[in-house]
């Protein structure tokens, strides 16, 4: 994360700005030497991108480099740089920087390490350097960076060992991670992703992965975003950046690591974040409309896959032509475990397939061509799967098309009529379907520079394998419903918190909690609050049935644990002598606590109890979260989150999520739950906890009880900081 | 599945004969020519292979086949060729046999396909096929395969396109796909795999994957085996061969579809085969110690784990040290998904990595070596995270070590010294550390020839990418508690049916089948049969506390619908009035029914209820399923598995996979149960069950009550076919 508020930073990393820091072209190389495997690589990279324009080396000492000469200082270019590239060492940076403003350089890509990364000292120095930056007007990428590749432009001031020219393609890639960076790149390379840029952000002193995100948002060229995320560090951005990316149909994929304890523990030792509990951060994205991929090689496939294939499906509705057996029958199962749907064929596609199969060829979805297919119009220069899957996409109950190939020719054959004259054809056939047509190899097996071109060149693109392949595509299908899902729900209002709740320092009693709740339109069971035996038998006598009685203290949490609860009481007299055992009881467990009194409720049986909690999430802030009671919650951890705010037709959803939806829908006997109605109440609860603010730390309804279209909270508990905590201050903790 | 029996078709298949099968040198490859993309990929392949020592065309049309001239039939060999590569088409196999028999050949691969694939007639031509084969004493594979490749000897009868030699190394693989032994191989070249065969078994007429399977396990350059299965049709001696792999500490490790419904459909009509439960599946390949995973990809990596790494861990304590942060948080998350663990290093190998690191490096698990680590004994060609782990692998908490390594050069640099000399070092800390050391690339990329020669010569073996390395090691994780827990138990004995029990067709009325359990040891409630009211309540009378009443008859399974059931009797007015309603209402809804009378028990109430069932697959016969009553079962599927015989001691593994088994253990208050107890009673059920040999269909103990050390039945479900099923007989079904 920046040294630096976005505000203050804000004009060194607007998308204009970064529109020029990233098209350098003339750029000079401060601090290289022959001998530096960082300048060797540097040096390879932007050979290999070929479209810089001008090289200037500047060193004190040495006269040549690169056989080439070089110049004392960068104050001695004859015209400004574009860019300064700067491989000294931490010592030396600012007084690269201030040379480089002093020439008219106004942008820079720092490679030092020892910033951030390295503690408190290093934080300090980190914050400087932004400073500096910002008061010299120079946008900075870095430190700890390896650099970006611009392929348009053929730019790649990238620091580590490339092979190749980088290849064009729509995927713009940015990375937390310099070492990730460049394993994906090499990933995607060899799988003839292509990419619009591809840039480490390293410890982001003043340009972050949010600014160059929104820079890749503002770009025509780039219609997908790979994201590789340590932290999150601006929440309300990306949530916001997310929005836009839906509403443009550029969709964000994102890797996260921290899914687990160790996970965390180690991003926070390399990042210095607060951990942010991983299903806060499964929740965020999927309400900003950022799909979460689980491994690098999956967000390359499926920021690919949507990247090159601008037309979405419009549902899950699989069909698959393939020439193997097993292959189909490995599809199937990818498919159902990634939510896609394998409808059999519409009779009029099987009658037309079944013409040009044998008679006892079993014609399913997925269809196995067999060595059987006979070309369609034979003789085509092509292969008869491809044929055949000319006719079943035709099918009108399918949304998409997928195929599965076994690997092109490596390199070009002595004879490659044939093979160029296939993709040609598979080419038009793709293009001229009613339905997207996805394109797959059968294992994740490079794909050679020949059948890159081939395929490039007849507008098509394969997936690395089958299993990327699914994987992607439900991603892609998870993507467009939560495109779908947001958009039209329009934005909800974030309420603002509000000063009339009282201000209390740690846990409210219950009653006050009631009260929150009772202002906030929650429908809460009846209670009374009462202080003699016999105003509490009054009570009870004003309810039908048995009643609920409970002690009323901010200081006790845990009214079972001290004797503070007593559940159906029948009759004045047991009224009495609860409310006598409940004062004794409590009296003796926790003799100093400021009672308020007993609750008095009707006592409830029966429906389904669910627990509704809003916590503060470090990173997120308010977090709700919504499970069933008992065994759901305890050992299942079946429990649905959002970030706050959200409308009800997001908590219906959270409700749909859960394991336990089928009790709520009336599943072993249950009265069906009136869904609408709890979700109503769920969002009144989270604007109970929203109204409290900063000052908010939980607010937990447990158990809300429903039986069928009957809502009612049966306890509440609350707990605040007394005052609003101060603003961390100081050098802020650095990526 | 072979057309024959095995003991017909064994002295075809036994490993003796595989081994001359697969070691054919001296190859008459019949119906070639040179346009056939067939014959053109086999002519390929054999010269890739290099080790074939003789080739004769055969055809009786062309006098010259790619340059050598052909001899017309098999017949006008001079001496038998070891082996015939049959391409003719289905309609000229058998005559090309016959000619083989007479030149003395006694092996033939068959390319043809038309036969088991195709339906009922091509069933009745494979089955001819087979029975030719035996006839003539030749072995066959095939027909629709498409051959197989032994990388040791350098013959490799391959009739699809390979493009270099085949590797050689410890994996064997068999395929019951073509395609994708085809697609599998690839991706193993492309990753240095090695093998001693590849083999893809096609149609079994004959030769199984099993025959193969234990060819390998005999073989003893394969140090581990390649499953990829479309059907399990020989389950019995799958599992006798699981076992065989265990004792001989070669592991199986196999892929098979039908996951789901759909994959299961897709497999059945490519195979013909019966579709059994997937978890059926999965409980089997665990008990026969075979290791299962969830791609080809996966597939591979595994079994060249496992077979490259003769030294196994002794625990799941894995080091990590890599010079990618990012590298840390995903290895991090990824181990915790795949069951292993990273303890925290030992103070002194804190130290000890303190000395290399600078003062702000944290020293975690995993290790992050940043690019400030300095080599330990500096000046040595190699890098300084490769010291760093050499100082880690000393860690006395791991039990093993893993790194993952950015690409190595794809190419000789013009100056290999340092990445030979490089790899050199490592291979010596590898081969010098106390616990095995595992190494991965970053992603799944192909590795090129260079570094593959590099890293074979250096003794290492490098897995694809991080995360098929970290599903890979846990895999291997699997196998060897699996192996330990199978090798320690010994053998579990299978009990016979008996004909003790009665021959009932269809469901056993509840006291029927309680005598069934009661003869087996397993405890029941009380329970007297009575057929008067009076009885009733003089039954009701021998017990303490209430009663309850259920109808009893061979035609009432579900005795609650028909208002059999009466719960919570007490006192014998109650006991009369509830034997009135049960008959009057079981008359009225199931007039027919024969009644046997009303079972009286004392009601239970409290501790947990067990599910217990044991079911006839069509596979692997009887399965015992365990599972907790209500929602665990009914909604959360929350059931272990097993196929019969099993030991108390797996019975206990059981229960403690089960998501429930908190609550066995005393989770929310309840009574802690005693597992060893319910297990004893669990296998007692199952013997029961066994009693009934192969006429048992179902055998359902719903609930069996558990509270602390109480376990007892309280209602049996049996249903028994009348008589044994007749053996299947005829044309069997092809794989």
């Amino acid at each position: 994360m920046s040294s630096l508020d976005y505000q203050d930073r804000r004009r060194l990393v607007t998308p204009e700005r970064l529109h020029r820091f990233f098209g350098s072209r003339r750029i000079a190389v401060v601090g290289a030497s022959d001998s530096s495997s960082w300048a060797v690589n540097l040096m390879g990279s932007l050979r290999h991108a070929g479209g810089h324009k001008e090289l200037t080396f500047v060193h004190p000492k040495h006269n040549e480099l690169f056989g080439q000469p070089t110049i004392p200082n960068l104050r001695d270019l004859d015209e400004p740089a574009d860019m300064a590239f700067i491989l000294v060492g931490p010592t030396r940076v600012e007084e690269i920087l201030e040379d480089a403003a002093a020439a008219g350089v106004k942008n820079a890509v720092i490679l030092a390490a020892g910033y951030g990364e390295t503690g408190d000292d290093g934080r300090a120095r980190q914050h400087g350097l932004a400073q500096l930056a910002l008061g010299l007007d120079i946008t900075i990428m870095g430190p700890n960076t390896i650099g970006f590749i611009n392929a348009p432009a053929g730019v790649a001031p990238w620091a580590v060992a490339t092979n190749r020219a980088p290849l064009r393609g729509p995927v713009g890639a940015v990375f937390e991670s310099g070492s990730m960076a460049r394993a994906t790149h090499e990933f995607a390379q060899a799988h003839g992703v292509g990419s619009t840029l591809w840039a480490s952000v390293g410890n982001s002193a003043v340009m972050t992965s949010l600014d160059i995100l929104e820079y890749l948002l503002e770009d025509e060229a780039t219609k997908s975003v790979a994201l590789f995320l340590e932290s999150v560090r601006e929440p309300e951005r990306l949530m916001e950046l997310g929005r836009k990316s839906l509403e443009l149909d550029k969709p964000i994929v994102a890797f996260k690591a921290g899914r687990s304890e160790e996970g965390k523990r180690s991003a926070s030792a390399h990042t210095g974040a607060v951990a942010t509990d991983d299903a806060v951060v499964d929740a965020a994205f999927r309400q900003a409309g950022i799909v979460r991929v689980e491994s690098i090689e999956e967000l390359v496939s499926t920021a690919a896959l949507l990247g090159y294939h601008g037309r979405r499906p419009t549902g899950r509705r699989m069909g698959v032509v393939t020439s193997s057996g097993g292959g189909c029958n490995i599809i199937a199962d990818l498919a159902v475990a990634n939510g896609l749907e394998l409808p059999p064929w519409d009779e009029k596609t099987v009658a037309n397939l079944s013409e040009h199969l044998p008679p006892f060829a079993s014609i399913l979805n997925p269809l196995d061509t067999t060595g059987y297919g006979h070309a369609r119009a034979r003789p085509r220069p092509t292969k008869a799967e491809d044929d055949l899957m000319e006719i079943a996409v035709q099918d009108p109950g399918i949304d998409f098309m997928f195929t599965m190939m076994t690997p092109l020719p490596a390199t070009r054959p002595d004879d490659p009529t044939f093979i160029e004259s296939r993709l040609e054809i598979l080419g038009d056939i793709v293009k001229n379907s009613p339905v997207p047509v996805f394109l797959s190899s059968n294992t994740c097996l490079d794909v050679p520079e020949y059948p890159q071109r081939l395929l490039a060149s007849s507008g098509l693109f394969l997936m690395p394998g089958g299993d990327l392949a699914m994987s992607s595509l439900g991603s892609m299908m998870r993507w467009i419903d939560q495109r779908d899902r947001i958009l039209a729900r329009g934005k909800t209002a974030v309420r603002a918190g509000d000063d009339s709740a009282p201000a209390i320092e740690g846990a409210w009693a219950e009653d006050e909690g009631r009260a929150l709740l009772a202002s906030n339109g929650v429908p809460m069971v009846p209670a009374e609050l009462v202080t003699t035996a016999d105003d509490a038998a009054a009570a009870a006598l004003r309810f039908d049935g048995a009643a609920a009685m409970k002690i009323c203290s901010r200081a006790i949490t845990h009214k079972s644990d001290v004797g503070g609860v007593v559940l159906g009481v029948d009759g004045s007299e047991a009224v009495h002598a609860a409310y006598e055992r409940i004062s004794t009881a409590v009296r003796r467990k926790v003799p100093d606590a400021d009672l308020r009194g007993v609750l008095v409720s009707p006592m409830r049986t029966g429906g389904q109890e669910l627990l509704v909690g809003i916590t503060m999430d470090p990173t997120f802030g308010p977090v709700l979260a919504v499970g069933l009671g008992g065994i759901w919650v305890e050992i299942l951890r079946d429990v649905s989150l959002r970030v706050l705010p959200v409308d009800a037709a997001t908590v219906k959803d959270m409700l749909l999520e859960l394991t336990a939806v089928s009790l709520l829908q009336g599943a072993r006997g249950a009265t069906p739950a009136d869904v609408d109605a709890v979700s109503d109440v769920i969002v009144q609860i989270a604007q109970a906890a929203l109204a409290l603010g900063d000052r908010l730390e939980t607010l937990e309804v447990n158990p809300l009880r429903v039986d069928g279209s009957v809502v009612e909270g049966l306890d509440v508990l609350v707990v605040t900081v007394g005052d609003k905590p101060a603003e961390q201050t100081g050098v802020p903790t650095d990526a």
